[in-house]
């Protein structure tokens, strides 16, 4: 058995990326009487990747990057009462309440029951807790680890921290760029749980399939059969 | 010798609350053709304690409440210049050389010559890190942890992980009600390190002068001497 196990939470245990459509769509709903005549979609995409050296990942940064893009892409006119209204989103999002993904809970009590867990997720700190709080998950986790960018080097800390060897340990994650990519890096295992809504930036289309310490669960549901799986490989 | 030292990082190691007092510089400065006829000052600093549910401590945080504010405070006539321009100020503060104070590195060094010391701040993640990593003392410190509020139960949490009870403590700061109070209601010591530049929030009248755990530096260059006096009153 994985001595450690860790799960990511945005999109994988619980819904994220919704409130980042919704943001974005009342942006575009915002920006429609303006009839900005360039590629939106594309100008907010450069500008977010561009931020992030900035703000880092989270809603706060995500709604800066569209006051600035509102005010860029309508040559100033972007008014108060548009801003208002993302400044309203914002604050919807960061006080909504947790909205778990189905099967969340079932998984992570199942597996807690036979593993040590932990939760590793990135972005803005205060956030990230109040939502590991608001999810009732909290009391299946031994840890919670907000980290600012999930590098190789950051899993590594950990691992270290928990005393822990790569290959003992399993991440479990929607993301192929942030969950999945860097642990086997460092040579630890990694699960990708897929999820219909992962931002863009977050996607790859180089899947490890060839790697044996790397699975593809279907879904939530799928998660425990799949950790067996990868158990019995890694013992054989 | 005392087992564990923590030092606070804004405003005690290096400048912080300077940039803040720009920004709102800069507000004031934009504010100016609207003539707003209210206190903006008073309108400000409740709108920031507001918004601190919401946001947490930080930059980010900040300028988001003065492009709030700044709707609010004329009729929403406030531009999309004006909002560009508070956002290249959050850009400065966030990619801001780090500015030591003077003495903070001979004092470091000189307590970890004979001290496990941590550094304890609250804020954003990811800007914390930038400003460790870019203040040269990230080697003197065995650890370095950012939580989202400096309560005592964020104290006794990371006391717990370090192992060390909280009479074997002590912590260093300029601020009264985030470095001192919650520390020496859990039992530890506190050392108060006066900067002329803490946010009002930060400030409280209610100096513990009666506890014998805590302690008063005259500036940064006084805290070793205060440290052995501290430690002297302890043995004792």
């Amino acid at each position: 058995m994985f001595p450690l196990i860790a799960f990511d939470a945005d999109d994988t245990l619980w819904e994220n990326e919704r409130y980042y459509r919704e943001g974005r769509q009342l942006f575009d709903h915002l920006l429609e009487p303006y009839a900005p005549g360039v590629d939106v979609e594309a100008f907010v995409h450069e500008l977010e990747i561009e931020n992030l050296a900035y703000y880092g990942y989270g809603a706060a940064g995500f709604i800066l990057s569209l006051i600035e893009a509102g005010g860029e892409l309508t040559e100033g006119r972007f008014s108060s009462a548009d801003n208002a209204a993302l400044i309203a989103h914002l604050k919807r999002m960061l006080s909504a309440q947790v909205e778990l993904l189905a099967g969340a809970r079932q998984v992570v009590a199942e597996l807690a029951g036979a593993h040590r867990l932990v939760l590793i997720t990135k972005g803005d700190l205060r956030h990230q807790r109040l939502k590991v709080d608001g999810s009732g998950l909290a009391g299946f986790f031994e840890r919670v680890e907000v980290v600012s960018e999930k590098s190789p080097g950051a899993y590594a800390g950990i691992l270290k921290a928990e005393g822990v060897a790569p290959g003992d340990f399993l991440m479990i994650g929607n993301s192929m760029r942030s969950d999945v990519l860097p642990v086997l890096e460092i040579g630890g295992w990694a699960m990708h749980v897929p999820n219909e809504l992962t931002w863009t930036h977050e996607t790859l289309e180089d899947y490890p399939q060839e790697n044996p310490r790397f699975s593809e669960a279907e879904g939530l549901e799928d998660v425990p059969a799949r950790v067996r799986e990868l158990e019995a490989r890694r013992a054989g």
